[in-house]
């Protein structure tokens, strides 16, 4: 087994040959369960997705989620655009890793500062010109490693083009949503 | 104090005058940082937050972030589209209990199934007319409370626009990244 940054780089180049060979077996579902547990606090749940159609069953995650003093929470955890931020550094952090990896680059030592700006009058209805999101996201990579300048830049342009999380973030993505209302147990 | 869901309604109120009147307040720079580990492996730190222009410095949250056997990790956490579909339903919680809040609706129970499609031929690098994030998130709200449908219909619309997660991944956000070169501490 041949390992760079952690990463056995033979599987990695069987598991580009089979999902060349055969695009179904790159298709991933992702989801996740979020319950409201009191105020601005909730948890979610992450266990299963599929892969190429079939379900994936796997160990249990729970995420939980506040808001600060600020914002009216009692901040036990951290809050939504937080996670957000942290979504991006580990797509990150899992890109530099690989795409390295398979370019024959040793890291030594990564870390990403990130960075996001945002204005709460869009989150309380109070301005309708203001955005309820972030108005721009600042995410600062650093490299230890023997590679070149040149190498670098090349590594940087793959991980940035094909970061999942860089993508929603930077683009527009479909999103659909649907509310469907539960009567109490006691009525119906 | 009046809470409903929870949430304190005079607070709140207080909260969205002082940001009507001094904007600022209502200014926020959020912050992570994300540690790789190794492999496809990392943890993300959120310890501060800036609100107009002051650090505020918090108790230390870790997230930590791996891919699944199926993607070449060790699934010792959830990877970082799974993380991004728990920023978007805690987005949505803290958006129901607060909105409601504000309207007055009693909330019961509130739960968010979300789901994320992904094709890691975006990834990898092996199609560059697939999309390296989400080709599409759909979100179910269930949402169990004595509210009629217009007063429900009328949450849902005040919601969806004022979500911050909901708008980066509907829209684009500008995203600017850098990348610094760190040497060893042995040369130099």
């Amino acid at each position: 087994m041949t390992t760079t940054n952690g990463v056995d780089v033979e599987q990695l180049g069987q598991a580009i040959e089979a999902i060349t060979d055969e695009p179904a077996v790159g298709r991933f579902a992702f989801r996740a369960t979020t319950d409201w547990t009191d105020a601005l606090q909730c948890v979610t749940t992450i266990d299963d997705f599929d892969q190429a159609g079939e379900q994936i069953t796997t160990r249990t995650f729970e995420i939980e989620g506040d808001e600060p003093e600020q914002i009216l929470g009692e901040r036990t955890a951290p809050n939504a655009v937080e996670l957000l931020l942290a979504a991006l550094g580990s797509c990150l952090s899992v890109g530099y890793a690989a795409h390295a990896a398979a370019m024959g680059i040793e890291l030594e030592e990564l870390r990403f500062e990130l960075e996001g700006d945002i204005d709460l009058r869009g989150f309380l209805g109070i301005a309708d010109d203001v955005r309820a999101g972030y108005n721009a996201v600042t995410c600062t990579a650093y490299v230890e490693t023997d590679a070149s300048a040149d190498e670098l830049a090349e590594l940087r342009d793959r991980v940035e083009t094909t970061s999942p999380v860089m993508d929603v973030i930077a683009n527009a993505v479909p999103l659909e949503t649907d509310v469907v209302t539960e009567s109490r147990g006691v009525r119906a």
